[in-house]
């Protein structure tokens, strides 16, 4: 619309997000004027090399000067979507202090540089926005800013990396084992070529960290977060897990107690009648317990270019109507607690052991002593019928803090009427 | 904390959600100054009894009269959770005019009135928050004004109502016939001593009048909404269901298309592996689809005290926010577009029949000549073993138009070979 200011938009990068984001200004342009009183423009896009064709977008909007971008007095939001620490930590300083709001997509820097970017962002008036940075198109950050921002939140769970998802999903759908999983989710383009960030539990713990600062009101980052990904997870652990009423899905995990505050990422066997069990294929979800509003949980998609871009777009839309309306900086960083981490070894848990042991007599009593003299107790025991004259033996443990239970798994190592321990995977 | 300005609040009643909040605000006060910068206090609460014992609550902030609360000048925020169309819709009207920001969590009023409320808080550069309204404590108003504002949405899909979720989970899970079902979810307090607005579906159509509202920028009232309740669903129905892999729900759907926006309330069944179809008991949750977001699903708590009252306060801080920086009305109506409201007659569906039929040769090839000549194609049939010589059929159709489907039904009705059409209820 005429008669209207325009917002001025600078994009760094334009790849797959980058891209989706230009495309939904482009296809909302006659929307936007309703919703933020303006017009909003993508005025420059900062690339790497400026005579590549990219279709659809036009040459004279491209920069490979990030200076052209900071140095222009008209642009009010600077998007970063290139990812990774170095540039975009500079960078993103570097915006803010120049008097310009700032939304990412960058998990990576948020979840170790969060809080001194948030520290920039208030020193200049601006915001600092990062939705999709947690579960891709999934509103969550804001949910934790905002509308759950009355409740003393105690624990948020979630699955918050698709490829590993889609995985666990065709493990348990198709009897696939691990790596016939992941060949597929490689072959679809759910996971990358090198998808270590992802299979182990990194991309994952991320998130939590970032989850975690928002929900405790207390800066939790990367290195806080205890991980650990799903290489080991076998397709016969799944087909015991469901002789239980369980699946597995690894999950992020993170609660507030009077010890301190507990982030992991883990396999997990879950009730399959737990919302986050109906989570397959690459989807997404955040469960989240509160005080007041009891269990929530916000499901979607947590990657790819349109949903990921649908968020940056509501974080843009958000920004350009504090810019509009004056007032930048209405939200800040909401870490205003100093709440310790719980070390790992003092974190509670249930587990389940799958191990091979010999089919003679006593030697279920051998491991019943081993768990009783540290103090585990144990809820539920199958053993298989043994074959050639070794049985499969899995335990359920009720809580046992993993001090207690690692001096046990060493015991149990140590025996000689256990062979080998399959599988130990903990359990909600 | 000192020092710190004060934002003055008034509750107009104090029953279950009304205490919630009450108790939400004494329970958050260390934190709120971190949150909103300010002191956050009830100063006033209307109800209709002052002398009436309300423990916790101190006598001196009770008052019997709305004009104490509308000539307080230092009230800033009126929160309205008395319920039902009169006095509330006057009360916030004034409430706004006299330059105060209103929240609540009355759906009665926003589905019908909520369109020249939101203007009247235009008018005087006030706001109308209204979270509670729909689904309770799941944050579902500000994902559609806020995080999923750079979508076009395509459909909205919920379960908004708790007493009929919980009454069919328990026909489902626990084979109770409704009435039984009912009976529990009164004795447990899930539905009320008049269940009517909750098992005819007015609840719901409620919701979904103000969901839909948000979601496609045009207003949707209740009365535009077609509401069917659960009241004919059987046992019966249920368990032939299952057998085609599905359950069944009271959803609310709402859609945007080229012929306009369809709005209703209805049973419908749904796959077994739908997120929708693992919500359970008194659970709700509201699945969106957008053209960048993709899929996208909000669960949790839609009624209760704390739940409910999670949501207000999450308004509440939200208003606190905006007073604090000076920048009320900062998002104001979002129903900027005129769409008209598709017929009900002219809405797609596909159907489950059930009907009794005598067990003899030519009863199917009639009946589905019937369906032919009506345009419907039939995609599963399934024909129980007759008990004296009657035999259930059950058939599902493909997508089907209101108007033929009911022709068809009519003419069905009128065949000799049909004793009885026992269910007819809608398929996703």
């Amino acid at each position: 619309m005429e008669n209207l200011r325009t917002i001025n938009v600078a994009l760094l990068g334009v790849g797959t997000v980058g891209g989706g984001v230009y495309k939904l200004i482009q296809r909302q342009a006659s929307e936007l004027p309703h919703k933020i009183n303006a017009n909003l423009e993508v005025k420059k896009i900062l690339v790497r090399d400026t005579s590549k064709d990219r279709p659809g977008i036009p040459k004279e909007i491209l920069t490979d000067s990030f200076e052209d971008i900071i140095n222009d007095e008209s642009i009010d939001i600077v998007v970063e979507v290139t990812g990774g620490i170095d540039p975009a930590r500079e960078r993103i300083a570097r915006a803010l202090q120049a008097g310009k709001s700032v939304v990412t997509a960058n998990k990576d820097l948020i979840a170790v540089h969060g809080g001194e970017l948030l520290d920039e962002a208030a020193k200049a008036g601006r915001d600092l926005r990062f939705e999709a940075a947690v579960a891709g198109g999934i509103p969550i950050i804001r949910p934790f800013k905002e509308c759950l921002a009355g409740n003393n939140i105690t624990e948020v769970m979630g699955i918050v990396n698709g490829t590993t998802n889609y995985i666990l999903t065709k493990m348990d759908e198709d009897g696939m084992d691990f790596d016939e999983a992941l060949a597929l989710a490689t072959e679809l383009g759910y996971a990358e070529a090198d998808p270590t960030a992802d299979i182990e539990g990194y991309d994952a713990g991320r998130k939590v960290a970032i989850m975690a600062s928002l929900a405790f009101n207390s800066r939790v980052v990367f290195s806080d977060v205890n991980v650990e990904g799903i290489t080991k997870i076998t397709a016969q652990d799944i087909e015991f897990a469901r002789n239980f009423g369980k699946v597995i899905k690894l999950l992020g995990i993170t609660r507030n107690s009077e010890e301190g505050i507990e982030a992991s990422v883990h396999p997990i066997l879950i009730d399959k009648t737990h919302p986050l069990a109906a989570v397959r294929e690459s989807f997404n979800a955040v469960f989240v317990h509160g005080d007041a509003v009891d269990d929530a949980m916000f499901y979607g998609r947590g990657a790819g270019e349109f949903p990921t871009a649908s968020a940056v777009m509501g974080d843009i839309i958000e920004e350009s109507r504090n810019i509009m309306m004056g007032c930048t900086g209405r939200i800040g960083c909401s870490c205003y607690k100093t709440i310790p981490i719980k070390p790992a070894s003092e974190v509670e848990s249930k587990f389940f052991l799958r191990m091979e042991v010999p089919d003679r007599a006593g030697v279920l009593a051998g491991i019943s002593n081993i768990f009783g003299e540290h103090n585990i107790s144990i809820t539920q025991v199958v053993q298989t019928p043994s074959v050639d004259g070794i049985a499969n033996l899995v335990i359920m443990t009720d809580d046992v803090r993993q001090k207690n239970f690692d001096d046990a798994i060493a015991k149990l190592e140590a025996l000689d009427s256990v062979n080998e321990i399959n599988s130990i995977i903990r359990v909600y």
